[in-house]
């Protein structure tokens, strides 16, 4: 009498130890989401660990705390910095293509949240990788951040892709 | 060095006891959500409770089940259901419209879900109370359900505007 | 020195005898429609005839009465219904999602009718149908409209689909 | 138990003797209208008037023909002109911004029809008037015609807005 | 360690002595403007030429003068003119639809242009070609521009395909 | 006979000496925007500058060179980036919200360009700045480019605020 449709669990999903980890969900995973405009992500946060600053070109984000307090900041076109200290029950928005970031601040406990997209595809640019790790000719780095060679190659190092 | 945004919290949020009970987060409640196309909706189930048959106008709904076994259903324009019983960690998708519903199917555990809507906005009918509560002309739902007088009036009496 | 077009007609379109019917004219029916973002559908209604409560899940309707007399009404998401008795040559609105509906009350003449929609596949759901004839389970419907079982036995019989 | 709701009706609308008329119902005329995408124009076409190329800049037009046989034409950006003779019943589809124009060549019968709009608001542009009867610099015509100021002078003459 | 990207050049362009040219830019002569909602065109007038009277069916246009002096005119669905004098380094907006012209004035230096448009794909209707050389019948020619069989054919000329 | 338009020049547009500089053209600047989807910003840089890494939340960018050389590049969500050496009538197209920039390798000659894009307002975040000079926390940026309190406060010294 019902009829099956494409499912997608996250019954499983766990961060690695010591990291922040998430898990998407957009029209790839879950192709009954096509058009729908909606979609989730999952984030959980082991203490100590940051989701780094980063964007969503494709759609605006929605944050909600299921366990654990959370520190998040979302910075404006005119460079002014939004921040909050969540608890487990809070909200924050991050509007779409703005730069943001969520660090959890505890030694000792982990923060679970799920983020709520208006899109099935809003995509992540996770700067300082997309920066320092995607081979901007270094002529471009140096004048952009005003830094010497030494100091590009240091803040290059941990994100060059290894062979 | 950081500026205040407006928050809303859920922190507080339960169903009353022996019920169903949700709390929209749309630009109304959260005004910085105004033109961002995401919103919010918790939601507790009490043992045996249901969430009744409804639609969202303006939004599609993605659920994700926190805590509990919600059992949820969804009927597209040609009159099929599709239907699941979702764990913790489960997601489900009600499209702009279609009429769909969850029901906490244990005598005993509560369920806690979340769902994230692709608008600001999103907009509820629900449709038992919409169409017998409404005052709508008996001779429409007489014909429109093909029931007598009788069955008419009881089926409006749970719904009927108290004086 | 003109090139053809697909070209749809509702030249013989007529609803059977004590009925009420409609033709749709979608981008399915007429492809030229596709991406144009506007459909219609013609609807006739004999004498006494219902089109029962429905929604569109993906555009508002403007009805134009071009014969005869027509009831017609829509209730919005706070349960209000708003209704109208229409002449031939009057007009009336039927937002998105919302439900809705028509009713020739004459005993001898029939309603003809064209209904504008800002999309070229709005969609149609039939509410009676959509609830009591696509297999919800009892346990659902039961505590949605708070009836018996022998009550909802008898809901469901008009709408169960034939083997 | 029922609200009144702003309504529009059409019941006198008549084309004055001789000459082509139209009433559009906009989200001016309707403010129900406004943000539903929809809208009509009523048209009646006296025996041997003309509905003179035109264009809607905000919205494609569905024609639907009541009463009567129409011609009508549309060209495409290549222009290539796609024509059709429409009985009553016929339906044919103006894609936004393209040129059209409706004739009716009886000699004896008037015409009658409706226009479905995929928006509450879909402009009209009148070309002979617009590009005639506009203020122009005639040297911008003469060129783009490839005219003297002879016959520019009695193309414009029936344009011009009089004092 | 950077990767190729389908490209456009416009280094060669130029009108050809004694004509208006241009050259468009939409996801058809480049690929990677797919769904991004911007395109443009560049834009020469040799002394004494004009872009005639025509429409962007699908985009607003943002006019922007490299070199020279031009004249630009733009009429709203009221027959209201807009008319500007544009010097190098002016700007010019053409709403979507609206019917609007530029000529160079100039009987020596030639005008260097570039527009910006809101869409990868806005189309373009010349108006001249478009009534009087797609082979509309002759009888809507002559009511809608009030003129004579032997005006027409004068009127038609220009534009008629050659075999 | 012709009507005034608000209009906006660039006619004196030039980069301060030694540097980058542009001028947008967003329905701020010119109200007359306001709906229309598009949107320009002129571009000067001067010898050996840059216009350093940032998105445009709202909407894509289509550049175009009106002289000299000028190297850019794109990063796309998977940092790869995409990069080109143009002349002068060559264009190149930032997708909306990607990480982008541009800079002028030449000692002795300026670059002129002109960007379209598919917004009347679609804003600009300057990386650099954004992240270093808006106050986010130490923790954050220590975390998320893994680097030493002394190295954030030598990249932190350009960005920050004067009082």
């Amino acid at each position: 009498m019902s009829n099956s449709l494409d499912l997608v669990g996250l019954r499983n999903f766990s961060a690695a130890p010591n990291t922040f980890g998430s898990k998407k969900v957009t029209h790839v995973e879950f192709p009954a989401l096509t058009g729908l405009g909606v979609g989730v992500t999952l984030l959980e946060y082991k203490p100590n660990t940051l989701n780094p600053p980063h964007t969503h070109p494709r759609g605006s984000e929605l944050i909600f705390v299921m366990a654990g307090h959370l520190d998040v900041g979302v910075i404006d076109s005119a460079n002014k910095l939004y921040a909050a200290h969540l608890h487990e029950g809070d909200l924050f928005v991050f509007p779409q293509g703005l730069v943001h970031f969520q660090i959890n601040m505890s030694k000792e406990k982990s923060v679970l949240a799920i983020s709520a997209f208006g899109s099935s595809n809003a995509g992540t640019i996770s700067l300082p990788r997309n920066i320092f790790g995607s081979g901007i000719e270094d002529e471009v780095l140096l004048q952009a951040f005003k830094i010497t060679s030494a100091e590009l190659m240091k803040l290059k190092a941990p994100f060059m892709p290894t062979m």
